[in-house]
C-alpha cells in the first residue's frame, strides 16, 4: 500500500476484511498502533515496546465491532510513543504529514489516524485521547475527531496510559460517517436535529490566539442561531492552570506507574521529549496526587452545575493552528502547555468532545470544539453533522 | 571484516594504512567512535548525532600521530551514548561481547575498543576516560588501560563530554604494548625498572566486594616486594562520597552544557538510562557547581599531599567483576554509583591511572589498579610492565 504520507506503522502490513454487510460496510478505516490487532504485534510507537511484546491473540472489542459492521482495517497507524505526546512528532517512525498544512505537524498522540483521514487514504480512523490525543490532531489536520464520555466505549484490547483519563475516539471527514461509527460502537441511534442550549467558554477563548478567535466568530454565531439559547461563560471560577495542574498531575502519575516495570526492565530508546515526560513524572509524589484530588472534585462539580441536560459548550479546539515543524525542544513544552489548559477542561471531567473543521488561521486549520454533558456524545455528533457546510 | 564481538561501529567501513616504519609498525589498532577520522562521521554512540553531523575533515590528532608511527586503524568502535555511560549498554548499537565473561557487560564507555582489545581482533585501541571510561573496561574485560593524566594529551578531534575531566586514554592486552603506544603519544622514552614507594587505599579496598579484596591481595604482595617501601593509607579523610558528589556534580553540568543546544535542535533518541544522566544533571545549579569547587581543591591537594614523586598508590580498578547483562535500571544505578567511588580518585585530582588484569572472581576479570601523581604516566607503564605475568 502506498503511503506517501508517513501515516502507517513502517514496515507493517495489516489488512483485516469486514463483513460483507453491515451499517459501515464499504467504509474503509484504520486503528492507532495501540490497538490490538490479532496476529500483530501492538507496537505502540516504541521499537523497544514492539520489539518486547508478543502479537495480540485476538482483535480489541472495539475493533471487532468496527469489522462486524462492515468496516475493513487496512492499516494501523503510527502513534507518538505509549501515547505520550501531543504534536505527533515520533522520533523513531518520523512524523506523519499533516495532509492540510504540510509544513507543520499533523498533532498526536493520534497522528497517523488524523493523517490517514485528513489526506484521503480510510473514511474514519480509530485513535484515543486521554489529554487530547484525539482532539488536537482534529483540530491541526481540520477533520471532525471525537472523545467520548469517559467510561463509554471499554478499553479491553488497547495500550493503557492513565486508566482515569484514557478514552478511545475516531475522526472522519464527513461528520456523517463521525456519527455513524458512534451508532455503532454506542449501540445508539444518529440523533438527527439536535436541541441544545450554547455556553461560550470565555476564559478558553481567552487562551486562544486572538486570531484564531476572531476566526471562530463565523461558526461561533452559527451556533447560536442553532441553539435554543446562549450565554457566554467562565468555566473554571478559579484558573484552568489549577484545572491543568490537577489533571497532569494525576495523568503524569498513572501513566509513569503503567510504564514503570518496562523501563526498569528494558532500557528503552525514547526521543528525548518523551524520556522527559517519564522523568518529569517521576518526581511527582502521592501526596501531590492526593492534594490533586479536591480540585479535580471541584472541576467535576462545576462542569456538573454548567453543564444541565441539553447543555454544550463552544471553545477553541486548540490555542493556534499547528506549530511548523522543527521546533526546539524548548518551544514544544510552551506549545504543550498551553494546549492542556484548554484540552483539560473536559478531560478532566470525562466529558465527551468533538471537534469541528470549520476555520483556517494563517493558512492552517483551527477547530471548534464543542463539549457535552456525560453520556451527550450522540449529540454532539449531531451537531457536528448540523454544523457542516458541505 | 567479520566482527564476532559487535565491539565495532555496525555499518562502518574504515580502515587507514599505517606508515610503513615506525615504533608502532606492523600494529593493527581501533577507535573509539568519538575519535575525527577524515572522511567519517564521527558518530558518538547515536543515531541521532552521526545523522546531524558531517564527516570529518582530518584525523584527530592523536589518530594521526599514531598513523605516523606505523600502526593501521582497522575500525571505528561502539561507544555510550555520547560516553555518558559506564557499563557497556548502547540502546541502539548493542552491547559489545566481553570476551573475557560473554554473560556479563563489557564497561564503558569505551565499550568497543575494550572488546576489541580483549577479544584480538587488535593489538591495542583508542578510548577516553572522563569518569571510569578506560579503567572500567578495561577491569571488566581482563586487559590493560591507561588513563592518562588530565590535559597532558590534548583532547583535539574528540568528541567533548567535560573538558575539567576529559582524556584520551587506550588499552592493550600486552603492557609492552600500552607502553610503545604511551612512548608515541608522549613523546618520551619508555620507563624500564620503575623505583616507586607504594600507598594501598584501604578506603579504596572498603568499597569493593571482600572476595576481590582477597583476589588482590596475591598480586598486591607481589607490588609491596617490588616497592621502595609501603604503607596503607586512608586517601580521603572524610568520606570518597564527598570527593564523589563533588567530581559528579561539575562533571554532569558540564556534560549537559556540552550537549544542551544540541539535544533541544534535535530531540534525539537516547536510550532511557542515558536520558536520565541527562534530566538528573538537569537540576544541578550554578551553586551547586560553585559549592563543589572548595571540596574539589581538598581532594586535589590531599592527592597532592600524599602523592610525593614516585609514590604509587593501590586501589581496585572496580568494586567487583562485571555485573551480568539484563540489569535492571534500577541496579544498575546502584552499580554505577558505587564504580565511581573508585573511579573519582583519580579522576577528580587529574591523575594517571593504570588498571592490571591481574585477577579473576566468580570466573570474570578484576583490576587492581595503580594511581601515580600528575605526569608520572610513564611511571604507572613501567609498574604494569613490571607486574605483568606472561
Amino acid at each position: 500500500m502506498p503511503d506517501p504520507l508517513n501515516a502507517f506503522v513502517p514496515g507493517s502490513q495489516v489488512y483485516v476484511t469486514g463483513a460483507a454487510a453491515g451499517p459501515l460496510a464499504g467504509l474503509r478505516f484504520a486503528a492507532k498502533d495501540i490497538f490490538d490487532v490479532a496476529g500483530h504485534v501492538t507496537g505502540g510507537g516504541n521499537p523497544d515496546w514492539a520489539r518486547t511484546h508478543e502479537p495480540a491473540a485476538a482483535h480489541a472489542p472495539v475493533v471487532q465491532k468496527l469489522l462486524d459492521a462492515g468496516a475493513t482495517l487496512i492499516g494501523k497507524t503510527i502513534t507518538d510513543e505509549l501515547t505520550r505526546g501531543i504534536l505527533g512528532i515520533n522520533a523513531h517512525d518520523g512524523t506523519p504529514v499533516n495532509p492540510a498544512a504540510p509544513n507543520r505537524v499533523p498533532g498526536g498522540s493520534s497522528s497517523g489516524s488524523a493523517s490517514a483521514v485528513a489526506g484521503g487514504l480510510v473514511d474514519f480512523a480509530l485513535g484515543s485521547d486521554t489529554g487530547g490525543s484525539v482532539r488536537i490532531p482534529s483540530s491541526f489536520c481540520g477533520i471532525h475527531g471525537l472523545r467520548p464520555t469517559h467510561g463509554r466505549i471499554p478499553l479491553e484490547g488497547i495500550l493503557e496510559q492513565s486508566a482515569s483519563f484514557d478514552t478511545i475516539g475516531w475522526f472522519a471527514r464527513d461528520p456523517a460517517i463521525l456519527a455513524r461509527v458512534g451508532a455503532v460502537l454506542f449501540d445508539s441511534a444518529v440523533e438527527e436535529t439536535p436541541a441544545f442550549r450554547l455556553l461560550v467558554a470565555e476564559d478558553a477563548f481567552a487562551v486562544a490566539d486572538d486570531t484564531v478567535t476572531a476566526a471562530l466568530a463565523g461558526p461561533l454565531d452559527r451556533l447560536r442561531a442553532l441553539a435554543e439559547a446562549s450565554e457566554t461563560v467562565r468555566v473554571c471560577p478559579t484558573d484552568l492552570r489549577d484545572w491543568r495542574a490537577a489533571m497532569g498531575t494525576v495523568q503524569s502519575w498513572e501513566a509513569t506507574r503503567s510504564f514503570a516495570a518496562w523501563v526498569d526492565a528494558t532500557n528503552p530508546r525514547f526521543g528525548f521529549d518523551v524520556a522527559q515526560r517519564f522523568f518529569a513524572s517521576a518526581t511527582i509524589t502521592a501526596a501531590d496526587v492526593e492534594a490533586a484530588g479536591p480540585v479535580r472534585q471541584a472541576h467535576c462539580a462545576r462542569m456538573a452545575e454548567i453543564m444541565t441536560p441539553g447543555t454544550v459548550i463552544a471553545l477553541p479546539s486548540a490555542p493556534g493552528p499547528a506549530p511548523c515543524k522543527g521546533l526546539s525542544q524548548t518551544d514544544m513544552w510552551d506549545v504543550r502547555a498551553r494546549i492542556s489548559l484548554l484540552t483539560c477542561i473536559a478531560g478532566g471531567a470525562g466529558l465527551p468532545q468533538v471537534s469541528l473543521p470549520l476555520e483556517v488561521v494563517d493558512g492552517a486549520p483551527v477547530g471548534l470544539s464543542l463539549i457535552g454533558p456525560a453520556g451527550a456524545d450522540e449529540k454532539l455528533l449531531a451537531c457536528a453533522a448540523a454544523l457542516h457546510v458541505k
